[in-house]
């Protein structure tokens, strides 16, 4: 159990009552404590976009600010005791969520001292990420993770997709520069690569597209490679995927070979008969 | 034969005959009552879309209402039908197409009694979902059910999926309202996330698009994302579909070989014959 | 040899040898001919393209009516000759690339008679279709015979997905069309559904896009299932693909079986052992 | 070594010790000169991006001249120290790198004959292919080079595929250019294939869009086609991609399992020894 050493001593059985209603989901408060934290994330989500609203925000600007209050309060004292019960404070303080959590309430307080413009408060926004943690806790996420695992372990390949991608764009970009000579949406080289970007994603937002027929012989080019080149992160991806068939709880007894198929008999490493 | 409990005694053969021809396609009265449904749905549908156009409607007004009475009558008479000649009437009435059946003939009803408007009248485009149940009926669904079924058993995935590209979008959206600062299209959040959504997605409509620098170097950062993003699930249902093609309980006994195709009599790696 | 029967008898060794020239290219002349078609096919295309720009019609006019009438004379030569060299005509006059021949052949003759607009004119352009048949004959298709094939097996998969988009976009369109209440691009159901295909395929022209609230709410639960839908086609054919890997020449002495795969040692269906 | 027989003999011990520097990168200085290179490069770049923006251009003009001057100087010398340090001159001069190389100095040095537009300035942004090279150096491309590999193996058949991609946007084109009746867009025909090959691919401008409902009848079908064939270089790469993990050539003795792991030793399904 990695996690026990975070444990209080015994003698503090409060504190060790809280951190498996705060930081697990294996009793019925630790639950409910989640579903809670669910809710009201939603709620401060739906009142950050609400008062970006102008229409919303003259009207029930009031309601807002009470129920943001609210909504802080409870978040600082779940901060606030998220690093009372635990025993290694840095480990929940310096974890991904542990600063989220943190710069979540950073432009509540600092509201206080400073007069802060809406674009900042959207800080708040983050706390959205929690709700892959809950769902993480609540075991919705065993599938989410063969996702995560697939992904991290084509991560290199599709930085090194990526930032070929980035270089083709960048090349591309100041061609259909020098070919559409500065005219409309084509003035500088960065616009021009911002131009090649959305084309070769096939987004194709059409705030720029170029005007020249020459301009307009490239940009079928580009179009059609990047129809092509599309298919390279998902063949990838699928082949990652795939990789999934592999038993993750085999391992072999002998030579503690981790990388088993599911339809493996044998140890492909030592040979040894499987389980 | 799951479906035998609903048919009616012996003694009323003439219901048992209904039976056979409306809820099945066995007999050759039941396929051309199918293929009569389906034209009329079609008939219905284009009706519906042509009522829609101004100038359509101004010229065949009166051909149309009446096309609609006779079937509105026509579906009227059959969903009563369906629910005379079944034992267990709740088998039907709350069933997925017997909610869409009533559905699709409430506006017709109704419009005596209140003036309803065209907008409300388009409920009857539902029927079009009934095409899928005619198509299975007439065997043409043996692929379809194939598709449905990888569908099926990735849904859970792609849920995953989906919910990490809202929280994606919903945050990049408030950063992009932060950064283009309430400029045209990006004036709240939820326009903002709309427009993360339209990018991510490669749609790209162009109603809104980044004007700052700042936004539109994160827009690449986006599009690039979405567009590696976009091999996930495609990846998923990949890996879904394929797993359908094999037996995945039958191993060969004598030489352990689990790539059994679901038509193979005799093991292709030992000539062993399966059990 | 299925084409074997299509020879004139021995006697007219002529007529065998232009058979041999025309419809097949094993001979240097054979390959001389295809690649003299491949030219006239590609500058037959130039020229109907650049007669649609007013610019150089008005300049080149001429020259451009000059060229089509030798490439016309060539092309009825070649499609007289074809018929005088088969023995049995039925096979090549209704053949696929007969009637494309044909037809690319008549706007030519009929504008002797009847002045024709230059729409019609571009009936030529189905020549560019040949192109396919001179690179089967070069021997450059052997790949694009197993895209075909793989588009093929898959073909009722498609259809059916197909299927279900449509009616998926009829419906959705209709709804948007309830919605946006008639506003601008949504005036009526046949343009709510052009909105709805060009957004479930991430087109997005954004020549119509959603204006309400309500409208771009269900545009983004649309994208978000338009992005996780195309996984299906993909997974289909990427399925389809993979099962190539079937042996194509190897068959079951025995029972005849023909789907081996590439890595069986015995078949599958009656457990003899391959050669 | 295929590279050795370019050293030069014994006896120039300085040349043998720069080529290891300049050519590889398993020495410490050689992973140095790697890393200058790669800032130079990403500084050429940035430079002349911001040059193309006037508002930078004119504050910072000097600044840009005297840094592209002795980045030029830099990359100049490189470029002959490259040239002199290895054997056989040729293997670097017309190999893929020597010739960007080369290109990325020509404007540098044009530019004192003649007065050069900026427009021909950035075939410095050739430059930034070396990125790739160097990446290649410094180990980062095991993966890249499993992503070319498949895409090479696959070249072919995407050739084939983008063959019929055009010829279809040809035949489409011209058939809207009818359609659409030389409407705003369609003016063309090469304009109408610009339009076809930008909804082909999804990318949707929207620059260019069918008014007619006729144009917006074939833009669907257009679309749905699109959609679909977008799963076929998918499917070739995949497919492509997943062959890669297996050795294609092992095959157990025993029990004839040829599904063998690269980094296999011993058959998994029987256990055998693999040679």
């Amino acid at each position: 159990m990695e996690r026990e050493h975070n444990l209080i001593p015994e003698d503090k059985l409060w504190k060790r009552f809280l951190y498996r209603v705060i930081y697990r989901s294996d009793t019925r408060l630790g639950k409910l404590f989640d579903v809670v934290l669910l809710v009201l994330i939603l709620l401060s989500t739906a009142i950050i976009m609400m008062e970006s609203i102008p229409k919303f925000d003259k009207k029930f600007h009031n309601y807002f600010v009470i129920t943001e209050w609210i909504i802080s309060i409870f978040f600082s004292a779940e901060y606030f005791l998220r690093i009372a019960v635990i025993k290694n404070k840095k480990n929940y303080i310096f974890s991904f969520f542990g600063i989220i959590d943190f710069l979540a309430l950073v432009p509540f307080y600092l509201s206080f001292f400073f007069p802060i413009t809406k674009y900042f408060l959207i800080f708040r926004m983050l706390r959205m990420l929690r709700v892959f943690r809950i769902f993480n806790l609540l075991d919705f996420m065993d599938d989410g993770y063969l996702i995560v695992r697939a992904l991290k372990n084509s991560s290199r390949k599709i930085y090194i997709f990526l930032l070929f991608l980035i270089i083709f764009s960048v090349i591309v970009g100041s061609l259909m520069f020098m070919v559409e000579g500065g005219r409309s949406g084509f003035e500088t080289i960065p616009q021009s690569i911002y131009w090649a970007v959305v084309t070769v994603t096939t987004v194709g937002y059409g705030d720029v597209s170029p005007i020249t027929p020459m301009g307009k012989f490239f940009a079928v080019i580009l179009m059609l490679a990047g129809y092509s080149i599309i298919a390279v992160p998902t063949g990838i991806v699928t082949a990652e995927m795939r990789s999934k068939r592999q038993n993750l709880e085999k391992v072999c007894e002998r030579c503690g070979n981790e990388d088993i198929d599911d339809d493996a008999r044998y140890c492909k490493q030592c040979g040894k008969k499987l389980a």
